[in-house]
C-alpha cells in the first residue's frame, strides 16, 4: 500500500521533564534535586533540556526557584538550557540567570489562549513580539511552543491554518524553532502526519519540533508518523512527567524513555544513553514518592531491563 | 520522504481476551462472568472472539471450564468463536462443545517452543498437521498462531525466513489464517512493518493477523506500521488483559480499547463500539479486582470520557 517511507537518520530531543513535567506534579523537588535533574540530563546526552520557567510564582509554584537551578547546574558547552518567559519580567529574570536561550508560548486555540494565560491570541502575539525583539538583541535563541494544535479540550477541532499562520508570524519576528504541542493528546496518527507534513512544507525540517502527550496512548504512534514526513526534533518529558493543569483530562508527556527506545529500536540516532535514562526516572521516583508512567521505564521497573 | 502511507478502509479485530487474556491474569472468573464477558464482546460489534482452550486443566488450569462457557454463551450465527487446541484430546473435546472455528499454535523459536509446550517444532507441526485434518474434515476453520515472530526471550533474534517457513506448512495443512505473534512485546516498528510485508508477499492479505503485546510501549507504533504495508487483522486483549507465563518479562496483549480506539481515531472502520468496550473492561476490574492496563481504557477511567 504505496512505498514504505524513510525514517530520519537523527532526531533530536527537547527534553521537557525539568519544567513542562514538573510543574504538573503535585509533588515539589528541592532546587538541589532540581539541580541533580538537569545534571544527569545532561550526562545521558540530552543536547536541549527547558530547566525551567520565570513565570510569576503565584501562578506556578513549582517553578519560584528557577533562577536558583539556573545559578546552580554544571552547563554543558554542546547543550541548550532553555528558560520558559511568558513576559518582558520574566525575560528580564531569565538574562539575570545569563539564561541564552528563551521559550514563548501561546496556544492556537482562543479559549485555551485565555484560560491558560487570559490573553486573546493577539494579545499574547504582541507581548510575545516584545520579548522576541529583546531577547534577539540581547543575543538569545527563541523556541516558540504554540498548543492545542491538534485539538482544543474546549473548542474540539482547530483550524491548522490558524496553526501556520501563528507559526509564520513567530517565524518573523525571529523565533528560531516552533514546537507545535499537542497539549492534551487529541492528535491521531494521520492528522499528526498531514499536521506536521504542512509545517515542514511552510516552515522547513529545521523549525519545526512537535510536543507530544500520551493522554490517550497515541504519542508513539504519532511520533512515528511525524518521522515518516520529516520530523526530526521531538519534545518528551523524563518518566512520562507533566500533562496541564489547564486541560481537563490531560495527563502525561511522552516519556523521553519511550521515544529514546522506540527511537534507538528503528535505528534512529538520539546520542542520549537510554540506561541513564532510567537511572534518572528512579532517582526521580524517589525524589517525587510518585510512580511514574513512562511505558518503557515501566517495563523496566517489572525487572526486565 | 516518501509517499505518504494509506491505511486500509476497515480493520478486523480478533478479541483474544477470554483466552489469551484470562489465562495469564491471577485472578479467576466464574463461567458466569466469562460467559457475560463474551456476550458483552459479541454485543459490541466484535467478530471474532477466542472463547478458551482445550488444555490439559494441570497446564492451564484458568481454561478447565472452557466447555461450559462454550454451552452457555449467546452464539451470534455473525460471529466465530474460537478455542484454542493443543493437540487431538483437545480438537475432540471442542467438536463435542461443537466449536466450529479452532486455533492450533507453536513458536517459531525452538526453545520457547520447547519451554512452552515441551516438543521440537517439528514435533508440534506433525501434531498440528494431525489435528488440522481431522478439524477441517469435521468442517471447522483453523487458525494457527505462530509467537515470538519479532523476537524471542530465549534465542534473541528469531529468523524471519524460518516464520514464513512455518507459515507456509500451516497453510499447506489447510490453516486458513496465521496470526503471528509479537508473543513478549520486543518488535519493533520497522521490523514490524518488513515482516508483514513479506508475509502479505509470501500469502497474501486474507491469510495474515498480527498479534502484538505492548510489553515496551510499541503495540500501537507497530500496529500502525502493519496496517501501513496492508495488514487487515489484528489480534487484541479487552483491557490489555494477559502476557505469557512461559515468557519472562512479558506482559499485556495490546488493549482492543487502544487499538480500536487507535482505528476510530485514523477513519478505519471495526464495526465495534468502543463505548461498549469501556464498558466491558470496567466490568472485568470488578470481577477480577485487578487493574487493567489499556492505555485507553485507564485514560477514560480519569472521568475523561
Amino acid at each position: 500500500m504505496g512505498a514504505a517511507a524513510q525514517l530520519p537518520k537523527h532526531v533530536n530531543i527537547v527534553e521537557v521533564g525539568p519544567r513542562d513535567g514538573l510543574q504538573n506534579e503535585r509533588v515539589r523537588l528541592t532546587v538541589a534535586q532540581k539541580v541533580r535533574l538537569v545534571d544527569d540530563l545532561t550526562a545521558a546526552g540530552i543536547r536541549d533540556i527547558e530547566v525551567g520557567s520565570f513565570v510569576h510564582p503565584k501562578w506556578i509554584p513549582q517553578m519560584a526557584d528557577t533562577a536558583a537551578v539556573f545559578d546552580s547546574i554544571r552547563r554543558d558547552p554542546d547543550v541548550n538550557y532553555w528558560a520558559l518567559v511568558p513576559n518582558m519580567r520574566g525575560l528580564e529574570s531569565a538574562l539575570a540567570s545569563t539564561v541564552s536561550h528563551v521559550a514563548v508560548f501561546l496556544s492556537s486555540s482562543e479559549t485555551h489562549n485565555m484560560r491558560n494565560i487570559n490573553r486573546t491570541i493577539a494579545e499574547s502575539t504582541e507581548i510575545i513580539r516584545e520579548v522576541v525583539d529583546a531577547a534577539r538583541s540581547e543575543g538569545c535563541t527563541v523556541r516558540g511552543y504554540i498548543s492545542t494544535v491538534f485539538g482544543c479540550p474546549y473548542e474540539g477541532d482547530v483550524d491548522f491554518d490558524r496553526v501556520l499562520s501563528i507559526g509564520a508570524s513567530l517565524l518573523d519576528m525571529g523565533v528560531s524553532q516552533l514546537s507545535i504541542g499537542d497539549t492534551t493528546g487529541m492528535g491521531t496518527p494521520l492528522q499528526v502526519r498531514d499536521g506536521c507534513a504542512r509545517a515542514i512544507e511552510e516552515f522547513g525540517t529545521e523549525a519545526l519540533a512537535l510536543h507530544l502527550h500520551d493522554t490517550r496512548g497515541l504519542a508513539l504512534a504519532n511520533a512515528l508518523m511525524a518521522l515518516e514526513v520529516g520530523v526530526t526534533v521531538l519534545d518528551a518529558s523524563i518518566g512520562g512527567m507533566g500533562g496541564c493543569p489547564y486541560a481537563p483530562g490531560a495527563s502525561g508527556n511522552v516519556g523521553t524513555e519511550d521515544v529514546v527506545n522506540m527511537l534507538d529500536a528503528s535505528g534512529v540516532e538520539t546520542g542520549i544513553d537510554i540506561a541513564a535514562l532510567l537511572r534518572i526516572s528512579r532517582q526521580l521516583e524517589l525524589d517525587c514518592g510518585a510512580t511514574l508512567n513512562s511505558r518503557y521505564y515501566r517495563y523496566s521497573q517489572a525487572g526486565a531491563v
